[in-house]
Order: C-alpha cells, then structure tokens, then sequence
C-alpha cells in the first residue's frame, strides 16, 4: 500500500531520524511505496495567518473556517498545503512521528494539521441534520485509511501508566488519535510509543528497532483502537452524548468513547 | 498583582481580540498591571531549531534539552525567548488565551512552550534523589504563582460534557493545565472556556463578557484544580506512582492526579 509518514523533529542525527529510517526500510521491505513529510527540512511554516487564504479580502475580517473552506473549494489554498492535502489522499496510511514535547506535538507538527486539515477537507464535512452531524468520528474524507503514531518520550514507562504521575499515554495522545486521527476517518492504530530516550545504550536501540520493525511488518494486522462512530447509532443527535446504557460498564472518561473491547474488559473484571 | 496573558490569534478583529480586551480592562480596573504576549502581533517564531540555540556548535548533533539546558544556563537564549521568560518571572499570574484548535493550542502558542520553557528553566530543575524527582508538578520555578486558560470552541458544551462526544473538556486540556503549568509550579485555576463562539449574536457575545468579567474579578478568591503535588508524599520516587491506598474512591485516569475534592466527591456519590 501507499504509506505517507509526516516526520517533525529538527536534527537529521537524532534518534527520531535513526527511527524513521528503519521504519522506511522496513515499509520498503514488505513492498510499500512510502512517502515522507520531512516537516524541518521541508521548512514547513507553522503558524496559520492570512497568508494561508489567497482569496481572502485585504479588508476582510479573518474567521479561519470560513476562509479555509472558501479557499478550499476554490482550489486555492497554497501550495504547500495543497501538496500535503494530495499526500494524504494518496497514502493508505498515514504514520506521525514525533517526540512527546509537553505531552503534545511539535509546534512544527500542530502547525501540519492546523493548515493542512483545511474546511471541507478534514472537518466541515458531509449533511449535518437530525440524524448526521456532519462526516466525522469514522467517517470523512480519510475513511478507509488507517493512521499511527509513532512517539519518542524522554520519561519511564511506568510515568505514563495508569496510575503514573504524567497521565496514562493513551488518554494524553487521545486528543490527537480521536480528535485528529479518527475524526476525519482514519481507522487508528495503537501507537508505537518508545521511552527514556535519552538514555538509550545500543542494546536499547537495537530492542527498539526490533520492535518498530515488528510494527511496521504488522500495519493491516494490527487491531485498531476501538473508536465509536458518531453516526453509528451510538450518540444521540445533536446532543453529541453517547446514548444512556452504553459504556456504563467501568468505563469513563475518555475510555468512555471505546466501543466492544473497553466494556468486555469491564465486564470481565 | 501583575498579570500576563499571552494570546494566539492570527485577527485582530476578532472574537477572541474582543474577549482579551475585555479581560485586560477588567483587570485593570482591578487595580492588576498587565502585559500582553500578542503572539501573532509578535511575530512568533514557532518551531524550535538550531536558531534557537547560539552557542551549539555547528557541527554538533542538535539535542533540545542538552543544548536548550547549556543556553539558558550561560545566558545565551534568543532574545525574543529571554524576553517572555522575564515576563513569566515578572507575572503573579498568568492567562493562556487561545482558539480551540484541533483539541489543543494553536502551533504558534505550542511553540511559545516548546522554547520559552528551556530546560533548567521550566524543566531539569532541581535534585533528583531518592525523594525527590526534580522541582516540577506543584514545585519549580514558577511556584506561588497562578495561571488559568481562556479558551474559544466552535463546538456545543455538551459535546465536552462528560459522555460529550469530544471528550470531557477538562481531560482534554489536561495535558496543558498538568502538563504545562502544574509542571513548572503554577497554581492552576479551571480554565474559561466558551462554546459555539461561530454563532454569537450580541446577546450572547454580552453574557460571555460578563462572565469572563466576573472570572477576572475573582482570581486571587478562585479554588484552583487540586492537581496532587509531586513531591508531597503521593507518589512513589522513581517509578512516580500514585500510592496505593490513593484515589481508589471512584477516580480513574487524569481524575487520580486530583487530591481531596475528587476523593471527597467520589466518596460522596
């Protein structure tokens, strides 16, 4: 299949690279054809700004939807994005690497999806009524697809486990796998996520590369995380809430939002 | 006291200009001097590269914390990072105002924190011994001061609500008000945030600066998030797990990182 991964870390010694390269080889290897978004390198500009809308007005207030959704229809957002908006139409797949800075993305990374997800790309899109709000959650110009993160933390494992001071790693990249991933209509993929980075001797490293490797030989087997749909019946419209008897059976939060496995978990404890 | 608020819209006629006017004279009027970071205004540099980092050799492999550590230590940072960091130390009080943009901060604001928080100024702080893990979550430089977020969304309340479709909003900005200011000291009051803000008419655009008005007369009298403190006996050091016999009554992910209250309520239901 056709694999795009979106890299943002600024040094092409650093380990983040080591990591991409052996992922690339790796995708190489089982017959992928693989596309890279090297964020530093393309000299990606971060922040959006009136410079992103052509069409928009000199004396014309700026309201971002509207003038991404006006210059998204017109074919006239700028190059850069446009050219990223095509990567992602061609991949099947969709990896973002990263190191965990602040428990988030890169600046460089946000500033890729803040500009790229235009309106009527990845949001604004589809019927909204009483029974569709919208193409999202599942659905959505990226459905079809699936999507993974890849993500390098200097902390222990044990910082983001479930009772670790950080916060559990899968609610704190839940904004990024439901709200950026599976909002536009990736199927996701757990994520590959490496830890204590900072003190990696070779025999880490080595464990490490085995492990990305295994992942990437693995991409259509892997079990994806279990994101409800929006307009599978599980919300109510336009309320947005999960309906009252679902996920009442241990789950919270943002687990909440965890179809099948979460609940059969809960039961079975 | 003395107050600054940075801010992360690209327009200065906008709903959130208009919000952060509102609050700056309230607070002014309060008797507080306040600054502004406007960071569009600014022109922002929002993602971290070797530029940041002067006296990294040109030949050296770039390593953030290592050469973000040697930088600030000797004095070195960019100008324009020395000069918030000023700013963060001349504050009492800090105001995080920004659009809701993809579940998270704008890039241009995730870029302020990824270079104006340098490591031995926001993180890297302070001994890490057998009792304690470094000055940070409760502790650190920033310490005895307060901070809150101001935020916009164009979704409905009830899509954050609890069972809300998006994610409770407090877990949502969790990883910025734990992971980005309990980290380095700050006190953290619950954020301001307004919902459907793409469909304001005047009425509603009047109760929203009441309320934020109300917010900004309140500060010093406002009962911060009960964010536990890392080094105040809850956690185990190294492995920074909350210890047992710790939030058993009913919290669960980011929930357990709240002391007292969430116990209290938990043991009340």
């Amino acid at each position: 299949m056709n694999i795009l991964l979106v890299f943002a870390h600024p040094e092409p010694q650093s380990l983040n690279a080591a990591l991409r390269d052996i992922a690339v080889a790796e995708l190489e290897a089982q017959g992928h054809t693989v596309g890279v978004s090297d964020l530093y390198a393309q000299g990606w500009k971060a922040q959006i700004d009136r410079a992103d809308f052509p069409s928009l007005a000199t004396d014309s207030r700026l309201k971002v939807p509207a003038a991404s959704g006006a210059d998204f229809a017109a074919g006239t957002l700028t190059d850069d994005v446009k050219a990223e908006q095509e990567k992602l139409l061609w991949a099947d797949m969709l990896i973002l690497q990263f190191p965990l800075w602040w428990f988030s993305m890169p600046a460089i990374l946000k500033g890729w999806v803040d500009r790229v997800y235009a309106h009527g790309f990845a949001y604004g899109v589809g019927v909204h009524d009483a029974t569709r709000w919208g193409d999202r959650y599942g659905e959505g110009r990226l459905a079809g697809k699936r999507a993974m993160l890849v993500v390098t933390a200097g902390g222990w494992a044990e910082h983001y486990g479930p009772r670790g001071i950080n916060g559990p790693i899968d609610d704190l990249l839940f904004p990024i796998n439901h709200g950026i991933l599976h909002y536009p209509g990736y199927t996701v993929l757990p994520p590959f996520v490496a830890y204590q980075v900072d003190r990696l001797d070779a025999a880490g490293f080595e464990g490490l590369a085995q492990a990305l490797r295994t992942r990437m030989r693995t991409l259509e087997a892997t079990t994806p995380i279990p994101y409800r749909r929006q307009n599978g019946g599980d919300y109510l419209i336009p309320t947005m809430q999960l309906r009252p008897g679902l996920g009442d059976r241990g789950a919270a939060g943002f687990g909440l939002h965890l179809d099948g496995e979460s609940e059969a978990a809960a039961t079975a404890a």
